[in-house]
C-alpha cells in the first residue's frame, strides 16, 4: 500500500519550502504525494510563480504525512477558521504531522503542536509559544510524530531525515546523492547563530514590520478563539 | 533600470533547480524576473506539479541574465531546433549565462558553451564534452560569464553566488540568512566525493538506462547537425 503524504498549498506560501521537500519526495515510488490546496486550486507563490494543487482539502479523507510549509501566507491561514479545521481534523489521524519555516505556525494554529517542542524560521520561532509550542532553535525537531522544520531551505535537510527514518538510510543516501546535497554556502551566514551581528540587525529591521503584523494576525485568532 | 533575468521552464523540468535560484531571486527588488517557457504555457514538472510560465520564449526580446535548469525534459529541449534556437539568441545578448544541473547541456546544444569550463549533474557532467566544453567537478563554475550549478540543490549556492557578484557580499549575506541557509545533510552522501562506494555503485546502476537514453539524444543532436 502507498503511503500517502499530503502537501498543502496556499497563497503566497514560500515555494522553497514546499519544492524542497517535495523534490525528496518525488523520488520514493512507494509514496504517493497528493498536492492540496484550499478553495481555488491555482496558487500564487510568494514572488509571482503560479502553480496548482491537485487536490480540494475537503476531498482528502486521510493522509499519513501531513505537510505544511510556510511563507506570508501563513497569517490568511491562522485567521482562516475552515482551513485550520481541516488541517485539524487531517493532522489528527495522520501517522506523522510535518512542517518546514512557518508552516509550524499553522499547525500551532489548528491546534496540533500543544505540548510539543517545535521550530520555525528564526524570526517566527518564539511565537510558536503563542500556540502551546516549547520553541527550539535545532534545524530539524523530531517531538513523538512531530517534525518541524526551520527556515526555507531547512525544508531538503528536513525531507531527508523523514526519508531516512521511514524508509531506512540507505534510501536516503541514494536520494542525498542524487540530488547532490553537498552545500557550499557562499556566505557562510545562514543562521542568525553565525551571521555577523550588522547583518542580523539589518534583517531584523528590515523584517520589523510584517513581524509586527504576523504577531497581531496571531493575537486576533487567540482573541477570535476565546471570544467563542 | 531593473536587471531582467529570463527563466527558462519546459517540460519535465527538475522543479528545484528551477525553485532554489527563483527563491533567492525574488529577494531582490531590483530583479525583474520573467518566466519563460516554448509553447503551451502550463508546465508539468518533474513529479507531477504543474506551473505556469508568464512568456512565450518568442516574446522575449532580451534579458540580462539568462539562466536554464535541468532535468529529464533536457533531452527533449537538446532536440527541438526551435527552443535552441531561441536559448542561443537570448543567450548571445546576455551579460550572463546561467544554469543549474542539466541545464547546462542545453546552454551546450544551443552552443553557448563552446570552449567555455561548465559543470552540471555529477551523472552527466562528461557529457558536456560533446558540446565543446570542459566539464568542470566544482559545484558553481565561473567561466568569463558563463556560471554554472552542480547537480540540482546547488542552485541555492549558485544563485547566492551569483547575487554577491553583481548586488553585493552584504545583499547576498542577508539572503543567505533570511533563507537559513545553513544546511545541516544528515547523510552526508551529497556527492560521488564523499558516497560510501557501494551507495554511488546503486545510483550509476539504477541510472544507468536513462544515462543511455541522454547519450543517445546527444548524439542524434550532433548527427543531425552534422547532417545540415
Amino acid at each position: 500500500m502507498k503511503l500517502i503524504i499530503g502537501m498543502i498549498l496556499f497563497e503566497e506560501v514560500t515555494i522553497l519550502d514546499f519544492v524542497g521537500p517535495y523534490e525528496v519526495f518525488t523520488k520514493i515510488k512507494d509514496w504517493e504525494i497528493k498536492i492540496i490546496g484550499l478553495g481555488g486550486k491555482k496558487i500564487t507563490c510568494n514572488g509571482s510563480l503560479k502553480i496548482e494543487a491537485e487536490y480540494d482539502i475537503s476531498e482528502i479523507e486521510s493522509v499519513d504525512i501531513l505537510f505544511v510549509p510556510g511563507g506570508y501566507g501563513v497569517n490568511e491561514v491562522i485567521l482562516n477558521p475552515d482551513f485550520l479545521k481541516e488541517l485539524e481534523r487531517l493532522g489528527s489521524s495522520a501517522n506523522y504531522v510535518t512542517s518546514v519555516c512557518t508552516g509550524s505556525l499553522a499547525l500551532g494554529a489548528a491546534g496540533l503542536l500543544q505540548g510539543y517542542q517545535a521550530t520555525s524560521h528564526w524570526r517566527s520561532l518564539d511565537l510558536l509559544s503563542y500556540f502551546g509550542a516549547t520553541p527550539n532553535p535545532d534545524r530539524v525537531v523530531w517531538d513523538g510524530n512531530r517534525i518541524t522544520g526551520g527556515g526555507i531551505t531547512s525544508g531538503i535537510d528536513f525531507a531527508l531525515d523523514l526519508v531516512k527514518i521511514i524508509e531506512g538510510e540507505e534510501r536516503a543516501k541514494e536520494i542525498e546523492l542524487w540530488l547532490e546535497y553537498d552545500p557550499k554556502p557562499p556566505l557562510l551566514t545562514g543562521h542568525p547563530r553565525i551571521a555577523p551581528k550588522e547583518v542580523l540587525e539589518r534583517v531584523v529591521k528590515n523584517t520589523e514590520s510584517s513581524r509586527f503584523v504576523r504577531e497581531n494576525v496571531i493575537r486576533e485568532f487567540l482573541k477570535n478563539k476565546q471570544d467563542k
